[in-house]
């Protein structure tokens, strides 16, 4: 898979670098008391932006290529849409139980500082060394690289009830999702005010990233669930091709182009002209939680495996064709006449007529087993992205649920859905234009 | 931390590179049809080591230090026990359900055979491309390097409940462990007849290991609990530093040298005069899987934190001192006479009087949020070897369950023991001693 661009949507055109501290400017703040410049950087004294992570260290044992591993939180449009998939993530729904919308403003204000200053590798908050207080940073991340960490914020329609007034600002496309054939949704995986999606190249950094905003929240917002995910770790791929599931398939290979922004306008971005201003940059992200029966399709025949994709599984494929990205065939028929794709192959529902597309970011999941049976709770933690779930993700989960050969082999456990905010600049909050 | 040399201690001393496949014999084999040489140097047609992973691939594609990438399933002792710590973890129990012993032993010689191939990044079995079968490897680890797995077997106290005609074979010091002060253990997370450790640089593919052993104990073995967990990724940690756990804090820091062999002699691997000869070289592994009341800690002082540990959190220097490993002085006082680093301070319990180590492999793990209060269900899956837990683990516990000031902040909720068995050479199969 070709590496897009980095994330730099946000930035202007006659300063393509803005958004990213360059490895020269790096050197140049370590060299000369690095915690204390940095700071300034990022607005001195404030709470939740704080320290360099690494500012304890001479500049020597600062990673030369430190800057290579950030992805800037501020742009355009929030980071982690767009942004190549990290290796891991921790996906968090969180409940509000703020009383008052500017106590909803200020958490966003919190959040904002702390995952820019997290993005960048930096220690949370002023005191950390504090014998006297809590640490403002709970410490497990300190000495780590950025590992392109981003952090994407959206909120639920359970969010727009009311209670903070803002009923009317409900955008139409944020809609709950209709009962689609295979669910068996459970409460503890489904739903929440807010969804905060982290991702990183390191699982110990996701998860300090989710705790600390966790933490941050206290009082006004509560976790309601979260679900950790992988795939193959991008260091123990040498080809850089797709990552498989844990069906042992390529998954993402018809994903659109994200480095091709008219397409990304079309499928994954909304637009003010879509009906609500405040989302225009923004995008509607839908999460369901894929349990796969593992050992059922483990017992399948590589034959019945591959008709259910639709594609080769040593090659990724489709099926009648030699390479991963050839194109697909639908009317190709074998020597019985059948048609090769099956009918209810999974690549062909979810090809469709090749109009409807959306942008999936999926991992993998391991939790343990399931107690009452001893099978292994694994599977897709699904997320994708698109610029009206109405006309794009809904209508292409409805096939799916129908008649999708895969069903035999999936149900979906838990299911949410949430409007992202557009991103912001320094200086400016996540949600700014709505809240 | 400094890198310790490679699994090799089974490695003849005048043949230093037996175990290992050279760079340059993959290149080799790689070059002259790869799949079908090292099938034959696996044993040809076995089920349960066969296709190179990467077999489909030419030979440029193979990474060039793939060789690098690979700690031989073969020595004197299992590999994983003093192999340095890879980044992820699944740890599973099984418990037994052959009728009889000779199931038993073909399940220990085909896990041999499947953990053979997988340490060396090869394709399970020989039917990877027949439509008319299932796929005897799931293949969501196809085409990854080999990424360091080691798999390391044990079997728990109840294996030898009479059942197989063992009673008289279990060792003395595989004890069932006694209440220790903390335990709130769960049986959903505690026991098993067999304990399987499966590390790797990657979690898709340590997932894919516990799968596929899984789906080989089929019939035989099925799966009572697992538990996943990570660690800083390394490529995260340019300085090579210890860990640090989701405390903060570094961890491990008191671990004994694994490249000293009279050390581990004393500290880890069981000896034939400790009683039963078929744990000669074995060693015993103590699994506690100990939540931490990450919450309640986040909201004590830092001063508080480190007088728990008995270390500083930014450096990992023991309190009063300044670099992470300087020497432990536990009777230097402060100003008020008070020792500087509390009696009841963890590293003053775990160290005692010096005499007592074990070789500790843990591990943080992250598993969602407990329903019922909404935190996160978070901490540590620790793990340790020793030579007698009767004699070494166990003491350590029970003091530490007493009065360790970190009780306040963890529960014990998950235990099991197992005794690992020694290393088996090529053609050999682990368990070889004891069935």
């Amino acid at each position: 898979m070709d590496r897009p661009t980095e994330h730099n949507e946000g930035q202007t055109k006659s300063k393509p670098t803005d958004n990213k501290i360059s490895r020269r400017d790096l050197l140049r703040l370590a060299g000369v008391g690095g915690a204390g410049l940095l700071l300034g950087a990022t607005g001195v004294g404030s709470l939740f932006s704080g320290q360099m992570r690494s500012a304890a260290k001479p500049a020597s044992q600062i990673p030369e290529d430190k800057s290579a591993d950030i992805v800037s939180f501020y742009g355009k449009h929030q980071a982690g849409i767009t942004t190549p998939a990290q290796d891991f993530i921790i996906f968090a729904a969180f409940d509000v139980t703020a009383a008052a919308l500017g106590d909803v403003r200020k958490l966003f204000q919190d959040w904002t500082k702390a995952a820019a200053a997290m993005a960048k590798g930096e220690l949370l908050g002023d005191s950390n060394d504090n014998l006297n207080l809590p640490p403002s940073d709970t410490g497990e991340a300190e000495g780590l690289s950025p590992s392109r960490t981003t952090i994407t914020f959206g909120v639920g329609p359970s969010f727009f009830d009311g209670r903070y007034g803002l009923a009317g600002k409900r955008p139409a496309p944020l809609t709950d999702l209709p009962a689609f054939g295979g669910d068996e949704l459970r409460e503890e995986w489904s739903g929440g005010d807010i969804g905060v999606q982290v991702n990183a190249n390191d699982m110990q950094i996701a998860f300090h990233a989710l705790r600390n905003l966790a933490r941050i929240a206290r009082g006004k917002a509560v976790l309601r669930w979260t679900q950790e995910g992988f795939q193959r770790t991008s260091s123990s791929d040498p080809s850089g091709a797709t990552p498989r599931n844990l069906m042992g398939f390529r998954d993402g290979t018809g994903n659109p182009d994200v480095t091709d922004e008219a397409e990304m306008n079309k499928v994954v971005w909304a637009s003010a002209a879509d009906g609500m201003a405040w989302m225009n940059g923004g995008s509607y992200m839908a999460v369901r939680r894929i349990r796969m029966r593992v050992e059922v399709w483990d017992r399948s025949t590589l034959g019945d495996q591959e008709a259910t994709f639709g594609r080769h599984r040593a090659s990724g494929a489709p099926l009648g064709a030699v390479h991963e990205r050839d194109k697909l065939d639908f009317d190709q028929k074998d020597e019985k006449g059948k048609p090769v794709i099956p009918m209810n192959a999974h690549v062909r529902l979810a090809h469709g007529d090749g109009t409807v597309k959306i942008l999936r970011r999926s991992y993998s999941y391991s939790s343990g087993i399931d107690n009452k049976t001893g099978q292994l709770d694994a599977g897709l933690l699904f997320i994708c992205y698109n610029r009206d779930s109405r006309k794009q993700f809904i209508p292409m989960q409805q096939k799916l649920g129908q008649s999708d050969l895969l069903n035999e082999y999936i149900v979906h456990t838990g299911s949410a859905v949430f409007a992202c905010f557009p991103g912001v600049s320094e200086g400016g909050y996540i949600g700014e234009t709505l809240f």
